[in-house]
């Protein structure tokens, strides 16, 4: 029988919290002499540090981390942030933060999640860098995880989905439904390298199919604002402009109101123009935005998840909850 | 003597390397047979680990910190951070990140650099949340650090300053020779509750002071989109509209360019506008977005003072840098 740090304890005279301390080498006030004492007691039993290993990640750091795929600028992040760090601080957590927005990152944030940095991890990365084997192989060394994510075959922890295909596609029906027939699509970088289409281009391509409209106008821009503004100005000027712009990303759809504007044309009559996020910045653009989106932006269900996980005595059963999202049209369609 | 590392190493038949993964308690691929060698000789020559957990603070985790003020949307800290992770990735370390956006925030950061989760620090926390006493408070525990602040009183760590006063006194100068004698300022919320002004509001007394204009028009309504908006809808729509908006960020003064629009005001002829910043998204503004600002958003000269501090054999002696900024006139003033 391997021998327990309570065995170790008991040996050296010292709380099974002290035996914690001591041998996850953490800067914690514990006298020398004592130190000395759980070390000699450690050895003479043999029991090896694995255990408190496994203790410090699954309870020890007080911290979470959120991993993210932006340096930021990104608001619904903006907005799991916060309800994150006010659902920490109520439980006596500390938030990290890992921005995970290439493949390379991806592997530097597994390392350090699994480097022991926090006791669990809320993730909501993009772009399919992170891809699903990583995170299983987080979640079989036994860090409690709640990941967003639309992929299949995650393994281990809890995921939050949200319908974003079938909302994309309400909306690109709708513009179809106006009489629309150019519909352009500003795409995030990664939707136009990766194997399988995002949510958004599936909804996207999916309502022109079922409607037997050829067109396909696909680009990038939805990454920032000047892109966008860029993208939409060139498609807008072209011969055969697109009559409507369905943009990844709501800040893409604005800097297409600007474009659109500043080429002399009107919102929605010339151009029609739709994002995805449903940010409270498309109620102050003119005209206000249509987009696609939850219709409150409310995190608190998802952190709890973790919250209940890090709590657990044992791990749970994974679980998975769908987000509603839907298409919200206002004056730009 | 103190007994080091490197005899519990030959004690035990490890490398130093392999006697610092397993009493720092961190997930590393060591044999159970290594760790019970490795405890066993730390235990008989009452070596303690406070050696190792100093060492995991001065260069172990191959993580830095940054810290920022925000949850993400300020462009200057997304170039900040970009820049962190480029020379990061290219040193082999990792990046975490902490946003402290309030006291409480600040102590909890604080408390997470003290638990060692990170070599060393790149700060730029605005908002006077993270006192100096705090940052002197780390750097005396031996943290290295490099911090952007215009605070006084900073001690064992580099500093960044920027002359952010004197530019935008530049700014209302440049408004107060154009003829304009009601200029409202929108401000960070914390810059209405601080005990000293920010250099923002400084520049902007400044400069009216010295031209004898009575009239301080100073509302909050620079910290998001969508507030600026609302802010300066109520100013322009008021019966004693101002005749300028000197915004505390560009992405405020961009919402009173919008909302100059919507209340029927020419940009600049009826109302001029200048924000802070340089981001780029004042170049697709129309009119194009006068600002104050670093004329270049490169932040690798403030990123290496920190990777000097951290391959330093002994700390340095504490620096300080002076980035430049600049008033920059374009169409919207």
């Amino acid at each position: 029988m391997r021998p327990t740090a309570r065995q170790v304890a008991e040996l050296a005279g010292v709380s099974v919290a002290t035996v914690s301390y001591v041998l996850s080498g953490r800067d914690r006030p514990v006298a020398a002499e004592t130190r000395r004492r759980v070390l000699d007691a450690a050895g003479r039993l043999g029991y090896t540090p694995d255990q408190a290993a496994r203790s410090l990640r699954r309870g020890r750091t007080q911290r979470v981390c959120l991993v993210l795929s932006s340096l930021g600028g990104v608001p619904t992040d903006e907005r799991l942030a916060t309800d994150l760090h006010e659902m920490a601080d109520a439980r006596g957590y500390s938030v990290v933060n890992l921005a995970v927005y290439s493949e390379a990152r991806a592997k530097a944030a597994v390392d350090v999640l699994r480097g022991g940095v926090a006791d669990g991890a809320l993730i909501n990365v993009t772009g399919g860098h992170l891809a699903p084997e990583l995170i299983n192989g987080l979640a079989a060394a036994g860090l409690p995880m709640v990941v967003l994510s639309n992929e299949d075959g995650l393994e281990g922890c809890d995921v939050v989905r949200t319908p974003e295909t079938d909302a994309c596609e309400e909306a690109v029906t709708h513009l179809l439904a106006r009489g629309r027939r150019r519909i352009a699509f500003l795409a995030h970088r990664h939707d136009l390298y990766r194997e399988r289409p995002s949510g958004r281009v599936l909804g996207y391509t999916r309502a022109l199919d079922r409607h037997g409209v050829p067109d396909r106008i696909i680009t990038s821009g939805a990454d920032d604002r000047v892109s966008a503004y860029q993208t939409a100005t060139e498609l807008l000027r072209s011969a055969d402009r697109p009559d409507a712009i369905f943009a990844a990303s709501d800040r893409a759809a604005i800097s297409a109101i600007w474009a659109a504007r500043d080429a002399g044309l009107r919102v929605p009559d010339d151009v029609a123009i739709v994002g995805v996020g449903n940010i409270d910045e498309g109620l102050i653009t003119n005209p206000q935005l249509s987009t696609v989106g939850p219709l409150r932006h409310d995190y608190t269900d998802v952190v709890r998840l973790l919250f209940d996980r890090l709590q657990a005595e044992e791990a749970p059963a994974a679980r998975e909850i769908v987000r509603s999202w839907t298409f919200l049209r206002r004056g730009s369609s």
